[in-house]
């Protein structure tokens, strides 16, 4: 939850006003995002209309360097017909802008598109399926974009952090955490597939990031993962992030079979992604244990920011290593 | 800055459903309340219209014996025609639900409209100049309200907090602050008037509590300090909170004229109020100078509350002290 700069209504309308969007009319600081602030603002237009706007400022963690790639896939995905959020250039085309930051420093601005939509905690099978389908379609729709960036969070990150962390570390925060990264860390690192497909990939497509009006996916947000990487492990991703319950972990079939045929509606597996699917899938698990194990460990306990624990997913990884399965 | 307690939309849907609103198509968590949690909704009804509202959940602080006082004074100025979001009542006309919190405690929510318009930092003259008779307009629209309350933060409650402060938390805020409020205190408590004109006051119009576009004001929010008391404290209240540069504490005497020939081109004043005004801007400047001081002592430097400094306010209540005249 964040909004960590202020920016005075004074501020907020001069930076709008590099925008054609009309004037501003009202702006909230909303309490989503972790490494950046944000706005919802409503501008109106001529005769009266009125638009709404997500204004970002970057705030941590974010390579400037990578904006161009993020904001660009979203202006080329939503001109393809996917519901993410178009990017809104300023007047002399730029994707972002700059503002001097509390400290002096420059931070980066963006204006995106507002898209309606929950985000839903307990998904029924439809919605896993809509979703599957909208991930197969954002799959087709990037196969031209021209853009690349590497996964800064692939494999190597994974052993990283495990470094970073250390054995006693990860045993801190749970004995079976650092049992089973050190067990399946060094099997998922050998075992990695290089030869399956790859494109662009969502790469954090959790139900956070999923807008829903009952069973219609209105907005896929939050591309600040997104890379260059195997189609599949995005698949896998979501499959680790939708088919198991909050509150108790269990794994939900239902759910887990909708999502599958959602996506193969669109974008059928080749037989080499179905059989590697259990592999992605432990690899998708880890990548969260890891990054949460390692901020479990490096964000001060009453810091803004709520921790999130390491232990769902590595229990998910492990029951993919005993349900391989649930992808037949 | 908040969103303390996690509703999923699932929990969200089935709480809006209980009012004649329409169904829900976007929930979006904002920062702004200190006590409670506040979301910004979107809720679409007959014909596709579209209708925006605040749905608060009370976390602490508040009496919900005085909830129904708060609540229904939005509608009773509502009616009236004053920039008040309405309440919104529930299917059996209640004016706020209850809703199990996480530890299990029942906690309130209050559902209400959304008013368009951003909340300036620097007002200019004109916005003063409106700001001064919509609170003049509030005053007289309140004047057949039926319900009332104390206030909880009156004479006897800086009172309390200066004693629970002590003059030695006073001086490790800040020398000069225990020096003005141990001389000003004990004059203010003994010259306070009693036989001015009471109403309905908001008592908290700063800024962040008016909503404007440009020069018209669009909103009065945040009524949770209301009560009745002088209404000529109320205008001395909003003297201090708009009178002064936020940057360097400076007076800002076209905004302080505009202010008040604003509000007396609605309600003149009587002419004992505008002897007391210099008490009652120093009664005012005191009141915030000793809820911050105690909040100063009392909340953890790493909080997700801003602390706020107590020292703006009470440089205010000795500028007044000096200067009398500018009420003159």
């Amino acid at each position: 939850m964040a909004v960590y700069t202020h920016l005075s209504a004074e501020e907020m309308a001069a930076l709008i006003a590099r925008f054609d969007v009309g004037a501003l009319v009202s702006a909230k600081g909303i309490t989503e995002g972790v490494s950046n602030s944000n706005w919802l603002l409503e501008t109106s237009g001529p005769n009266k209309t009125r638009a709404r706007y997500i204004l970002t400022m970057y705030e941590f963690r974010i390579e400037l360097a990578d904006l161009p790639y993020f904001l660009s896939l979203l202006d080329h995905l939503a001109a393809q017909g996917c519901p993410v959020p178009r990017t809104i250039h300023d007047r002399e085309g730029r994707l972002f802008l700059t503002h001097p930051g509390q400290a002096g420093e420059e931070k980066a601005l963006a204006l995106i598109q507002y898209l309606p939509g929950i985000s839903v905690s307990t998904p029924t099978p439809r919605q896993a399926h809509a979703v599957g389908a909208e991930l197969a379609r954002l799959h087709l729709a990037a196969t031209d974009f021209p853009g690349t960036r590497a996964n800064a969070m692939g494999v190597a990150e994974w052993q990283r952090l495990a470094q970073a962390c250390g054995v006693d570390g990860l045993a801190a925060i749970d004995p079976e955490l650092a049992h089973i990264i050190t067990t399946e860390l060094p099997r998922l690192a050998k075992a990695w597939p290089r030869d399956l497909p790859t494109g662009v990939i969502h790469a954090d497509l959790f139900p956070d990031n999923v807008l829903m009006q009952g069973d219609v996916v209105t907005g896929l947000i939050d591309f600040y993962f997104a890379c260059n990487d195997i189609l599949a492990y995005d698949l896998a991703i979501t499959h680790v992030a939708w088919c198991f319950a909050d509150a108790d972990n269990s794994f939900r079939p239902d759910v887990s079979q909708a999502l599958m045929k959602g996506y193969e509606s669109v974008r059928p597996l080749t037989s080499a992604e179905r059989a590697a699917l259990p592999l992605l899938a432990k690899g998708a698990a880890m990548r969260f244990a890891m990054s949460r194990a390692f901020d479990w460990l490096n964000t001060p306990a009453d810091a803004l920011v709520t921790r999130k624990d390491p232990m769902a997913p590595a229990r998910r990884l492990t029951y993919y290593g005993a349900n391989s399965g649930v992808f037949a």
